[in-house]
C-alpha cells in the first residue's frame, strides 16, 4: 500500500501527465517485479485492486481459451485494460489435429499451449511486431516506437495514428533515465500491462450488475471456497459450443466425443481396448466382430478424418500386432444428409466416398439415429422408412453443436430467450447489451439486411430530396453501403454481369437509368440479401473475430474521436469501427493414407498427397508456439519413422 | 484343420525326426502368414491348440509385463514353448524414469513400448543377436547358423553344443528349396515361434491343477465374457509388488503413488491443480499455503529424486507462470530412518541432505505418519515422542513394497503362508512348487546358509573318510562351494586378509594346517554367512533374474542330459544349472538441478554434474527400443529449450 499512495502523490504534485509519471516511478523497480507485486497485491481481491491501482483503467473480463479467446488476448493491448481471463483449461488447443490425437499421430501435449505461455509474450511484447520487441528487451530498457501497422488480415485499412507511442519494456537506469527527460506532450508513454488467468468456469453472468460468477473445477480436495465474482466493464463471451445431442437417447451415456483433448485421449484408450478385448480368449466370432465395429456418428469434416486416422492406425500399426482379428474389424460412417462433407465441394465430398469405399469404410447416408445403447445403435434409413440396430465396440459422436446452458441463461436475460444462438450485430456486440460481446462458437452474427434499410439509404442518398437518386448521388453512399452490408459485395462477385456496383442502377434492358425512384432502387437491389450467410463454426472464424475486437478495444479512445467505420444511415455521424468482415482462406479435409482434399479460395480445390503435404506444412506454420511447432513436426516424424504407439495409456 | 491334420499324418509316415519334417512343411507358405493363421485357431481355445499342434511343446505362462518378466520374454527361445503372457498392461514401462514424468520433464509415452512389439522383435530375431537376424531377414527365407554363445553377464560359462542350430526365418522359395535337401541328422531345425498376450490380470493360481483364472480389466462395456483359464506347465510369476500402505489409516484415500504411468500422469495433473487453486481470488494467504506444500513420505531413491523434479519444475518453470504465489511454495520430504537414500554410501546421502538444504526442501528425519486426512498429515517425530499435524495440498506415498493378493493366495497354497513374502531356492524356483517361478519384486530369494550343509560338505570333500580334511580334498570341492553359496565368495572379497579361499584353513596364528577336523572346519566357515543378504527390489535385479531364468528355459532339454551346475553334496551328481548370481552394476540418485550422485561398483561414488550426464547416457543407453530412445532424448532437449509443459491435461 505504501509505495501505492506513494504514487498516487506523485501523480497529484504532477497534474499534467499523471499517468505517465506513475508509469515512470514504478519504473525505478524492474518491470517484472512490479508486475509480480502487483499480481500478489490482485490475488487478494482482484476486484478491488484494479480500481485502488488506476481507477481509470476499463476491467475486460473474457470467458475461455479457445481460438476467438486466445487470438484476442494475443494481440489486446494489456497497458490499456485491466484484463482478467477465465476458463476452464489453463490451456489453448489446437483443435483441428484433435483427430489425429485419438490415434496416436500426434501426442496430446503436442497441440497444446498454456495459456499463460502465450500472455507471457503478449506482456513481453505487446500486441506489436514480435521481432522488434525482443531486440527491445536485449538493449535492457530500451525504447521502442513504432507505428500502429498491423499485419493486413487483421487491419487491412490502417491510418497513422497522430502521436506516436512510447512503450517501454524492463526500466532499469537507461530507460528510467530515458523517460524522465521525455517530453510527454509528444508521445503516448506506456508501460505493458498485466493479466490474470483463473482457472475455473463462468456459470452465471449478471448482465444486469455487470459481474460473472466463477466456479472453480479442481476436483482435489484443496482448501479455500471454489466460487468467486469478478466484475467487469468490458465481457466477452468466447466460451465456445457444446456438443449437440439432438436429445437422443443413450448418446450422453455410450458415446464418444470430440470436442476436449481429454476426449480424444479417451478414445485412443478405448480403440486399443477394443481390440485387446476382442482377441481375448473364450470369444466367438460374432463377439469379436462387435468389438470391433467402430461407428462414426456424422459426415462433417471431424468425423471424417477420424475415420480416416482409425483407418489408417488400423491398416499401418494394429494389423501388425493384432493379426489374428485384423479381417473383423468395421469402420462405419452414419451420415444423416445424401453425401459426407456436404459443406464441402461436390467434387470433394464423391472424391471422398470413393476413397472410403476402396479402403472398406462404409459410408450409411440418409440415417438418422434413434438411440443408442451400450450395446448397439438403432437408427432409421430415410429412403426406405425403416429401422435397422447394429452392434458396436465404439461409437464417436460427432454432429452439429449446441448452446452452453451458461449462456442460454444469459440469452434470456437479455432478451434472445426464443433464439436457437446467441445473437450478435456485425460489431460482434451482443444484441441488449451495451458492453458484452461474443466471440467464436457461442454466437452467431446477425447481419442487418439492405432490404430492411432501403428507404433509409434513398433517402440518406437523395441528397436535393428530389425523391429520385442520380447515378452521382448513388455512387457517394455506395461505399459506406459496401461496408455496412457486405452481402452487397458478395452478391456482385456472384454475379458475372456486374462488373461495378453502379450496374445495379441498370433497367432490365441493360441501359443506365439517368434517375431512379424509390421503386426502382428497391428493384435493383432486391437480390443482393440472398447471398447471406451465416459464418461457419469454425477456428478460421473465431480466430478472426477474436483478432478483429481486440483492434476495436485497442482503438477504442482514438476511435471515439475520430470514428472510422462507414456513415450511419438512420441517425447522423459515422460508425466507431468497420462492421467485423470474414476473410474465407479455404478449409482442408484430410483423407488417410497421405491424402487430403482442400478448398482453396476463388472455388478452387485441390485433392491428394501434394494437398496433404500442403496440409502438413500449413498446420506446422499456424502452430501458436515454436515449441507446438516443433513438438507436432516432430511427431509426424516418428510416426512416419515407427509408426504409432499402442500402449494403452 | 485341415493342415493340421496333414502335418500329422506327414510326421507319422516319416517317423525318424517328424518336428523337423512338421517344421518344414510348416515352410512352404510364408512363416509370417503361418504365426497369423495358428493364432486364429489359438485365440479361439489357447489351451487347447497347442496340444493339438504339437503335443510335446511345453506351454510357459508369464505373469507380467514389467522389468523381470520382459527381460524373460526377450530371451525366451518362442520356439520351444508355447507362451502365453497375462498382464493387466499392454506395455512396458521404463520405470525408473517415472519421477521424471510427474513433472514433465518426460512424456509417459516416451517411456513405454507395447510388449507386442518387444515380443515382435523376438519372433524375428529369435533370441540370438540381433544383426544377425536382420541380416538373415535381408536375404529373404535365408538360413542362419549361429553357436549358442550368449552375451556374457547372461552366460559367462558358456559351453559349445554338440548338435548346431538351423533357424529358418521366412520361407520363400530360398529357404524352403534349401530346407528340403538338409540333413536334419547334422542340424537341429527350428522355426520361431509365437507368444501370445492377453490384457488381463490373474486374479487366481490354482498350483494344484497347474491352471491359474484371468480377468480382463477392460471397463468399456464390450461384448464377451471377461474371465478365462489358462492351463500351463511352467508358471513364471513376474507381477512386482504393490504400494505397502502399512495400513496407516487414510493413506490409500489421501496419498498419490508413484508405481504406475497413470500415478506419474496423476500426480502431474494434481501439482499444476494445487497453483491454479492456490491463485485463485478471495483465498488467505494460509490457505495458499496450505494448497503449495507438497509432502513425500519416504526418502528412498523415488522420493527423493520426485522431490527433486518438483523442485526443479517449480525453480524453472512454474515460478514464470504463477510469480503471484512463488514464494508460498513449501517441500517436505518425511523419512521414518535417521537419512534420507539410507541404501546408499552415507557420502551420498549426506550430499543429498545438504543440496536438499540449500534448495529449501525441508526433510524431516526420524518421523512416524500416523494418519493421512483430506487436508492435513499426522505423524510422530520418533526423538521427542510428539504428534505433529501438517496441512498438506498434496501428499505422495513411496514407501517400502508389499506383496500383492494373488501372490498372497498362491502362498497360502503353497505353504508358505507365513511368509512375510514368497520364497524361490537359488535357481529362483518357487518353494514348496516344482514348476512355478518367481522372479522381480515379487518373490526374494531364500539363499542356503554354508553352516546348514557344513556336515555333508565336510563328508563329500573327505574322500578317504579319515575324518580329517587335506587342503587338496578341501581344494576339490572349494570351486562347488562357491558356485553353491555365492556368501563365500563375497566374504573372502569383504576380507582384506583373505587372498585364496583356502586361505580359510589357517589357524589362528596364521600357519596352514595340514589336515582339519570337523569342528577346525565349521570355526574355519563360520563366518561365512554373515555376507548373505536379500537382493533390493530394483529393476536391474529384476531383469537379471528375467535374463536367468530365459535362459535355464531354453537350455533345459540340453541341461537335463549334461548338467552345468555345481555338484550336490547331498545326493549324487550335479545341479541342472548354475544357481542365479546377481552382478551389482550400481545405482543412480538424480538430485534435481542437473546433478546427480552415483554408487558404482568397487565402492566407487560419484556425485554432481558430470555424473547428471553419466545418468543420461545410461537411461537413455539402456531404453527397450529405438523408438523409446529417440522420444526419451528429444524429451530431453525440447526440456532444455523450452521447459516443462504445464497444461492441466
Amino acid at each position: 500500500m505504501a509505495i501505492l499512495s506513494f504514487l498516487s502523490r506523485a501523480s497529484r504534485i504532477y497534474k499534467g501527465y499523471p499517468k505517465l509519471l506513475v508509469l515512470c516511478t514504478l519504473g525505478l523497480s524492474s518491470g517484472g517485479l512490479v508486475a509480480y507485486s502487483e499480481s500478489q497485491l490482485d490475488t487478494r481481491a482482484p476486484h478491488v485492486g484494479p480500481n485502488e491501482k488506476e481507477p481509470e483503467k476499463k476491467r475486460v473480463v473474457v470467458l475461455g481459451t479457445g481460438w476467438a479467446s486466445t487470438s484476442l488476448l494475443k494481440d489486446l493491448d494489456a497497458s490499456l485494460y485491466d484484463v482478467q481471463v477465465v476458463s476452464p483449461r489453463n490451456y489453448f488447443a489446437f483443435t483441428p489435429l484433435l483427430p489425429s490425437v485419438t490415434c496416436g499421430t500426434v501426442e496430446a501435449r503436442s497441440i497444446v499451449e498454456p495459456i499463460r505461455n502465450i500472455v507471457k509474450k503478449l506482456l513481453s511484447n505487446g500486441y506489436f511486431n514480435k521481432s522488434t520487441a525482443r531486440s527491445s528487451w536485449s538493449s535492457s530498457g530500451g525504447l521502442v516506437t513504432y507505428s500502429e501497422s498491423q499485419p493486413d488480415t487483421r487491419a487491412p485499412h490502417e491510418k497513422e495514428p497522430k502521436k506516436k507511442r512510447v512503450v517501454v519494456l524492463g526500466t532499469g537506469w537507461a530507460g528510467t533515465s530515458l523517460l524522465k527527460d521525455l517530453d510527454a506532450s509528444l508521445y503516448d508513454i506506456q508501460r505493458k500491462g498485466e493479466v490474470k488467468i483463473w482457472e475455473a468456469e463462468c456459470v452465471k453472468i449478471d448482465a444486469a450488475n455487470n459481474k460473472i460468477l466463477c466456479r472453480s473445477n479442481i476436483e482435489n480436495n484443496l482448501v479455500g471456497n471454489r466460487e468467486f465474482f469478478l466484475e467487469y466493464d468490458y465481457l466477452v463471451i468466447g466460451v465456445g459450443a457444446q456438443v449437440n445431442t439432438f436429445n437422443t437417447p443413450g448418446v450422453k451415456e455410450n458415446c464418444h466425443f470430440l470436442k476436449e483433448v481429454e476426449d480424444a485421449q479417451k478414445i485412443r484408450r478405448s480403440v486399443i481396448d477394443c481390440f485387446e478385448a476382442a482377441i481375448l480368449p473364450g470369444l466367438s466370432e460374432e463377439e469379436r466382430r462387435t468389438n470391433l465395429h467402430f461407428i462414426i456418428v456424422g459426415g462433417g469434416p471431424t468425423g471424417v478424418e477420424f475415420a480416416a486416422e482409425l483407418h489408417d492406425f488400423l491398416d499401418e500399426d494394429l494389423v501388425k500386432l493384432y493379426p489374428a482379428v485384423k479381417d473383423l474389424v468395421r469402420i462405419t460412417v452414419i451420415q444423416s444428409g445424401d453425401h459426407i462433407l456436404n459443406t464441402f465441394d461436390e467434387r470433394i465430398s464423391s472424391f471422398a466416398e470413393k476413397k472410403f469405399r476402396r479402403d472398406g469404410i462404409e459410408v450409411q447416408t440418409g440415417c438418422r439415429v434413434l438411440s443408442v445403447s451400450d450395446k448397439d445403435i438403432t437408427m432409421k434409413v430415410k429412403s426406405k422408412e425403416e429401422v435397422c440396430t447394429i452392434p458396436h465396440g465404439l461409437v464417436v459422436w460427432s454432429t452439429g453443436i449446441g448452446t452452453r446452458p451458461v449462456v442460454r441463461d444469459f440469452m434470456e436475460q437479455v432478451g434472445q430467450a426464443k433464439r436457437r444462438v446467441l445473437e450478435t450485430n456485425e460489431w460482434l456486440r451482443v444484441k441488449g447489451c451495451e458492453n458484452v460481446y461474443a466471440i467464436g462458437d457461442c454466437a452467431t452474427i446477425d447481419q442487418r439486411k439492405v432490404m430492411e434499410d432501403i428507404l433509409i439509404i434513398f433517402e440518406a442518398a437523395d441528397k436535393d430530396n428530389s425523391g429520385t437518386l442520380t447515378v452521382e448521388e448513388f455512387k457517394d453512399v455506395v461505399d459506406d453501403i459496401l461496408i455496412r452490408y457486405p452481402q452487397v459485395d458478395h452478391y456482385l462477385k456472384s454475379q458475372q454481369n456486374l462488373k461495378d456496383v453502379t450496374d445495379l442502377l441498370k433497367d432490365p434492358q441493360g441501359n443506365d437509368w439517368q434517375e431512379v425512384n424509390v421503386e426502382q432502387f428497391k428493384l435493383a437491389l432486391s437480390h443482393v440479401d440472398s447471398q447471406m450467410k451465416s459464418l461457419p463454426a469454425t477456428a478460421q472464424v473465431a480466430a478472426q473475430q477474436g483478432a478483429y475486437l481486440s483492434r476495436c478495444l485497442n482503438h477504442r479512445i482514438q476511435c471515439e474521436e475520430n470514428p472510422e467505420g462507414p456513415r450511419r444511415f438512420r441517425g447522423s455521424g459515422r460508425h466507431q469501427f468497420r462492421p467485423f468482415q470474414y476473410k474465407h482462406f479455404g478449409q482442408f479435409a484430410p483423407l488417410g493414407g497421405e491424402q487430403a482434399a482442400a478448398e482453396l479460395p476463388g472455388d478452387w480445390v485441390s485433392i491428394g498427397h501434394s494437398t496433404q503435404w500442403l496440409w502438413y506444412s500449413v498446420y506446422a506454420s499456424k502452430q501458436v508456439s515454436w515449441r507446438t511447432r516443433m513438438l507436432v513436426v516432430s511427431d509426424w516424424t516418428r510416426r512416419f519413422i515407427f509408426g504409432r504407439d499402442s500402449s494403452r495409456i
